[in-house]
């Protein structure tokens, strides 16, 4: 087993009514004056908004509301929010909403007391030394931001969309309702199944073969998520499925599937190239690369699929090769991502053909230009990432 | 599902040579002067006290010994141990051992600054508002206590053993390299194991049935233990499944098994007044008490024991009735005990028949005259305790 550090110190308050705990929370982590950061109006359509506004009110908290962050959250509002939080003395920051919220405020936390400009960070030109502190009341179950130390911001000038991880980035807190996840749309619903099964999957397809807690916790909890995601397909208000679900994408992304294993990550690469350059959902675009990327790679450790067909899939072990298990469990993987409406190439994601330039401009994008590679299962070279693109066609 | 709260804090640093991190993590978390709280001679005999002396004194981090921490620690080293941390002007513990050491240095942070008797905090008469940090350096994969909020300790006087949990008990960090496993005598690992298994069933045994992730996650960490215990009880030198046992070890009581369950703990309990009264492995006594406990409780939710023995116990199921199926369960899970080495009665745990005497002294005690009662999954009065003690003899 390799060496790992797992550090997940996010408070997490799980269940009904945990929203009313915000502001008791703000105050443990020191919060006196705060910046409530959301998306559009889901947050104060559902009341959850007004709910928290009441909260830090009733507290005593002092409070600058700052709403617009989109899917795929631009850099622009994190200036704007930057600015904001300089100007008006904010020294906590709450994020209302899902990963593309949270990702925002941890991008806010890092520009901060950062003197240069905060997209820097993200293009790894340099590294904040200080950073505010966040919580976060989580309405989407998908990207796992809450307890993560990731955070992945979209530049709209070139559309590039770049990601920055560091410690600092794990929220204080985390409150979990699930009833406000109820009233997602299926197409949401199921991308964020996606996104949380591509996180398990990113760390689960690794050259490792020798971490057997951590892979028994990763195909439990992928087991788990299929089950029920199709419950919650069938029946949107089945409050203990959406419990399942919204705490299965934390756990997906708090590194627990990740200990001891080295983690790939190059579908995510190759899926924020698709989604900053189309603003498609991440999880769909993710769902339109895995299969081709699974092909692709798989020879690098063919028994790990065989072993995700059976352990996960339910492949029936019989007299198949080892090569023909792992295409069973891609298979099978497929079948599923389709039974929630998810795409699984990049025609059914746009809706159109991509173009062969498109492609090589967004492997150029992901791999600088020809000068980086990504993977850890395999590493990928510019031209692998345009092989896999015009597989997943 | 319940709600919960999860709150897992401690950083982690896992595998070869991550002793040599400690004199920065102690810095990181503010230690200036440090308690270097240890049990016997192995901590010195392997070589990691020494190293640990070094680190500490190359970094330039003061720090005073106190060793002699016993198995079923004894609060007359706790109170040692906070006269020292008050003369000293301590700020800093760590431990260096297995569970033992940790609950004595975790007593030890609650009476540091708690005006009266440390056992009164224990007796839960009181509760401390100020504690000391606490670091760890984890020889014995068993008790869970580097990443729990709990604290066992003995009381001479009377043979009384208590427990404390609060958040504030839990480690800053925790350094594991299971490299310091190895030398582990069958017997010790044996407990170790049977440890985190028992603290995965006090979880598990419930009377919800609606947290599949957690369930799910339980069961896969179930099955994966006892693999790997029977690898580590044919080859004590593979690091490989010694790390498997040390992780899981970890995460069967950091929480993550009881997300969303009613926790039973009546076995903890009733184990208490065993190895209170007999000064035997904790580990060993929950094995021999386990079956009975099980057996007399399985009524509350039959359904749960039978999908433990198909899950995780690998019974086939064919056309049992439910309870046929538990009890398959409950004898596989004694057979691998045995397996192991494990005593699975009283007599084969004290070497001798158990009187009505001294059943009839461990129920008081463990119902404070009966007064009180344990368990989740059925609420235990004094007569149940003296049954299940019984069935067990």
């Amino acid at each position: 087993m390799k060496n790992f550090k797992y550090y997940a110190p996010t408070k997490v308050m799980f269940g009904k009514d945990t929203e009313n705990k915000v502001a008791d929370l703000v105050k443990e982590f020191g919060g006196t004056k705060v910046l409530l950061h959301y998306g559009g109006q889901s947050a104060e359509k559902s009341g959850l908004l007004g709910k928290v506004e009441a909260s830090l009110q009733d507290a005593g908290i002092a409070y600058v509301k700052l709403g617009g962050v989109v899917p795929n959250p631009r850099v622009s509002k994190v200036r704007e929010g930057i600015e904001l939080c300089k100007q008006e003395g904010i020294d906590f920051l709450l994020a209302v909403g899902g990963g593309s919220v949270i990702d925002s405020c941890k991008a806010i936390s890092s520009g901060r007391y950062f003197e240069g400009d905060v997209w820097d960070l993200y293009l790894k030109k340099a590294h904040a030394t200080q950073y505010m502190p966040i919580g976060c009341i989580l309405t989407i179950p998908a990207a796992g931001s809450e307890m993560s130390d990731g955070s992945v911001i979209t530049n709209e000038e070139g559309w590039l969309k770049k990601d920055y991880c560091v410690d600092e980035f794990r929220c204080k807190f985390a409150i979990m309702n699930p009833e406000y996840t109820c009233t997602l749309p299926a197409w949401q619903t199921a991308c964020g199944v996606t996104d949380m099964m591509m996180h398990t999957f990113e760390r689960y397809f690794s050259v490792d073969d020798d971490m057997e807690v951590t892979d028994s916790i990763a195909e439990a909890l992928l087991r788990t998520i299929m089950v029920e995601a199709h419950k919650v397909m069938k029946n949107p208000n089945d409050y203990d499925s959406r419990a399942q679900i919204m705490w299965a994408g934390s756990l997906a992304h708090n590194d627990l599937t990740g200990c001891g294993t080295t983690g790939d990550w190059a579908t995510h690469n190759l899926e924020h190239e698709l989604s900053g350059m189309f603003d498609v959902s991440h999880g769909a675009g993710l769902a339109a690369l895995w299969g081709s990327w699974a092909r692709y790679t798989r020879g690098e450790n063919m028994n790990r699929f065989a072993r995700f067909a059976v352990n996960v899939m339910g492949v029936p072990l019989m007299s198949q090769t080892t090569e023909e298990l792992a295409e069973a469990g891609i298979q099978a993987m497929e079948a599923f991502f389709q039974s929630i409406g998810m795409p699984t190439n990049i025609h059914d994601l746009i809706g159109r053909d991509i173009t062969d330039a498109e492609i090589e401009e967004m492997a150029d994008k992901c791999s600088n230009g020809g000068t980086s590679t990504i993977g850890g299962l395999m590493e990928l070279k510019r031209d692998d990432m345009v092989n896999i693109y015009k597989m997943a066609k």
